[in-house]
């Protein structure tokens, strides 16, 4: 069982929310089988124009189904399953476009549990579906946040969800990372010198353990040990984050070899106590716009996130549920399929991350002006600019030395670098835009964020052919932004 | 061009949302078409494992499709049509299954947009997609409100929706309804002694103007175009939640007969100020489970919709944008066809209706216990029990007569008779949990709701036999809800 006392973590919202009556009758409706019901507004499935549903998904028969797939992308073999309304299938079409309740379907739930058993094998949680990570965490972010609450998160993070926080009040404790991801000690010096005038200490722990976004990093199963620890000793709740897990490439520790699937422990898997809350999505292994995930949490929390998707987005859309449900049925690829799709992905991604690597080192390494770490997982690269080499660099702007002014024009510079890069025919994500601005309590930082900003954020998820010409004119731009400045600072020299 | 000062009556919420710094790049790199893009994870096409989705629906060549369809369900004469990720379609696979906006795909608007032309012509509005009426309203909700407002509602109304407002603070004003739905003359009276000592006078009316839920009530024109003059009067928007205007019953009013469509013209067809947000869902006319709607307002409303959206649930999944798009596309049932099964459909719920009526007279209303109105539009039946005749009915429970305690015991008696009911195996739902609480402004109303709360909502949306069945045991435990108390009172009496 896990602990009752995490129920704290839940926010006044969550706690006081109006309970449903209109559901609450229903239930006790349920209660006898023999009662004619005249309550609800359900139209009847016989009244729904849809009599089959039919997918034509990749054979798993190649060696490496997902380079067959794409090698040979609209004749490669093919097979077939289907969803129908009145014959036998694994997720009906009466079950599935009739009102749900805000887990989602038994069906769908049951074929994700087994995922979840099989990567994560968590000691007691359970699974509620969502509608992708952005639509999981606002609603997390609701269930254990309020007004004037202080989350903590990487330094660097995905600010398009960070800041649907701020929009309800909660303000971000950014945590130092490095290639390693975040940095244990730096969050447990945080929490231990935490200062209370600046609203309560941190309960909730924001985190993307594999192939972070932006910065591609990985935790160590030692960092993921370490941080659950800090998280037991500070009672914080940690929200995994993990839409890049199934992209981990090669054997990412020689420690993981013990598991069949080959994949890093997940902060799920070695959840005694509950109080880890495991996001995950299909947008990366299947398709963004499936608009699919789940939520896999300790039972406690459940009824909770429930209500909060009751009272919101209701259950998840029918047809999504449908598709992976029959996907993983016996008819369909199955478990042991769709582990043999992911793993065939991951490959894929991987001599993407290869070509990648390749291109960078001919095309813009040698020019001295950027480096970049290798990805052990996800999508992304983190693109470090040597932009202490540019002879417009300064790093002696702080007026005084205990003031939180930047010292460096970091940001500036990147800011100029990324519209040069524009005009000449390439786009990257500035890393200033995923930067979280210190927080008052962590005055002591020696640097702002902005200090640091002279990242690139770079994805291999493009063909090889967008990589190719997308590095080549970046090395080039890269070299212009830097000699064209030295240039005009000798012409000034000589004037 | 709708009036900008109506964006005075958004949220704090809403017009302080945090950029999304990372969309605001991605529309930067947008402005060049040469430009190479290393920016964004988005998965290639060519990885998503599917290729074609194929739906089988039912044919409209028969006169009345859904009646030919219910009768013949498995072999019923149906057509096909197909989504692809290559091969050419009305929303192929890779944009339905790639990341998307808020708004919904292109696509998916367009084909929405001719139905909003077709039914409601309105004079200058978009489309943004949502997720059916709940998610719509949720969103809406957190829009237009914050902690402290006060919105207008019916006096019952769904309170599965009305709950999710005040969760976020949001009070409800009832107002009171007859057969004829909201009576503008007490709203009128309620804005014009509004008293601000109990918070800003209500900016939002929610409202179902065609078969309300519960009360299956259905505004009148002249109803319409009354409340639409007092929003004007007040500068009140209006949440035209409609999800049973297309289930409306014969010609309902003369005056509608100049349209084609032959149905009540909606809040949002005479919407010249742009105070209007229509919410329309697909789930009564095509299936709950879709889990898609549409939320249709003045543009300037629009980029706020999109932004909350971005930062909850995110676009709408794309099999159900498919799905619409192809089946009103031209190598589907196109609009005319749309209107085909929604016509067809609304003759099917008359039929089910008039059943309705002809049972309720012959097991029910005989016993002058209850008593029922006929709707003309939706799926619901309010029915009226006559607890006055009961013995053990109470009118003077009132102590002080300027209080605002129930007069009458008509709660306790409809509690009693639901479980009754439930165990003589029917269900319905009692009126009760339709309640909207007075609110403290308006304590000079004569009496509280809990003194009108005789009432059960029910439903002919099930079948014929469950319709038969439920109203003949509902007839047989009304009877001897009554007739057991007066037996034992009369036992009593002999005593």
């Amino acid at each position: 069982m896990p602990p009752a006392d995490l129920l704290h973590h839940l926010s006044t919202e969550a706690r006081e929310r109006k309970p449903n009556l209109i559901r609450d009758v229903w239930k006790s409706v349920k209660r006898g089988s023999d009662i004619v019901s005249l309550a609800n507004g359900d139209p009847h499935y016989t009244l729904y124009p849809l009599r089959r549903l039919q997918y034509e998904v990749p054979s798993l028969c190649p060696e490496d189904p997902v380079s067959a797939w794409r090698a040979a992308h609209g004749t490669a073999t093919s097979q077939t399953f289907t969803s129908h309304i009145d014959e036998h299938c694994a997720l009906s079409i009466r079950t599935a476009l009739q009102y749900s309740t805000g887990a989602g379907s038994t069906e769908a739930r049951e074929s994700i549990m087994e995922i979840n058993k099989y990567y994560h094998n968590p000691p007691n949680h359970v699974v509620t579906l969502a509608l992708g990570n952005a639509d999981a965490l606002s609603k997390c972010f609701r269930l254990f946040g309020e007004p004037g609450d202080n989350f903590i998160a990487d330094e660097y993070a995905f600010t398009a969800l960070t800041s649907v926080a701020e929009s309800q009040g909660i303000g971000w404790v950014p945590v130092r990372l490095d290639a390693g991801g975040m940095v244990p000690e730096e969050l447990h010096r945080i929490l231990l010198n935490w200062d209370d005038a600046c609203g309560r200490r941190p309960h909730v722990i924001y985190l993307v353990p594999c192939g972070q976004n932006p910065t591609g990093s990985t935790l160590s199963i030692e960092r993921r040990k370490r941080i659950y620890e800090i998280a037991q000793e500070f009672d914080l709740l940690i929200i995994e984050d993990d839409p890049y897990y199934f992209l981990q490439f090669g054997s990412c520790s020689p420690e993981v070899t013990d598991s069949s699937h080959n994949l890093l422990p997940s902060f799920l898997s070695m959840d005694e106590d509950g109080r880890i809350i495991r996001v995950d999505s299909f947008s990366k292994i299947i398709a963004p716009g499936m608009r699919l995930g789940w939520i896999t949490s300790n039972p406690a929390f459940q009824p909770y996130i429930i209500a909060i998707t009751d009272a919101s987005s209701q259950h998840p859309h029918g047809f999504g549920q449908m598709f992976i449900t029959e996907l993983l049925a016996p008819t369909g690829w199955q478990l042991r399929g769709f582990d043999k799709w992911v793993h065939s992905l991951r490959a894929e991604y991987q001599r993407q991350r290869d070509f990648f690597v390749k291109v960078f080192h001919e095309e813009v390494e040698p020019s001295g002006l950027a480096e970049m770490q290798v990805p052990q997982a996800g999508m992304f690269v983190w693109v470090r600019v040597n932009m202490e080499k540019h002879s417009r660099y300064r790093d002696d702007l702080r007026i005084s030395a205990r003031s939180m002014e930047p010292r460096t024009n970091a940001k500036d510079l990147m800011a100029q670098l990324f519209d040069y890069c524009l005009d000449n025919g390439v786009a990257f994500m500035p890393g200033s835009v995923f930067a979280l601005s210190s927080h008052p309590a962590l005055l002591n930082m020696d640097s702002p964020v902005e200090d640091r900003v002279n990242y690139c954020r770079m994805t291999f998820s493009g063909t090889q052919e967008t990589i190719q010409k997308g590095l080549s004119r970046f090395g080039g731009a890269l070299r212009n932004f830097f000699n064209l400045d030295s240039l005009s600072a000798d012409a000034e020299t000589r004037e």
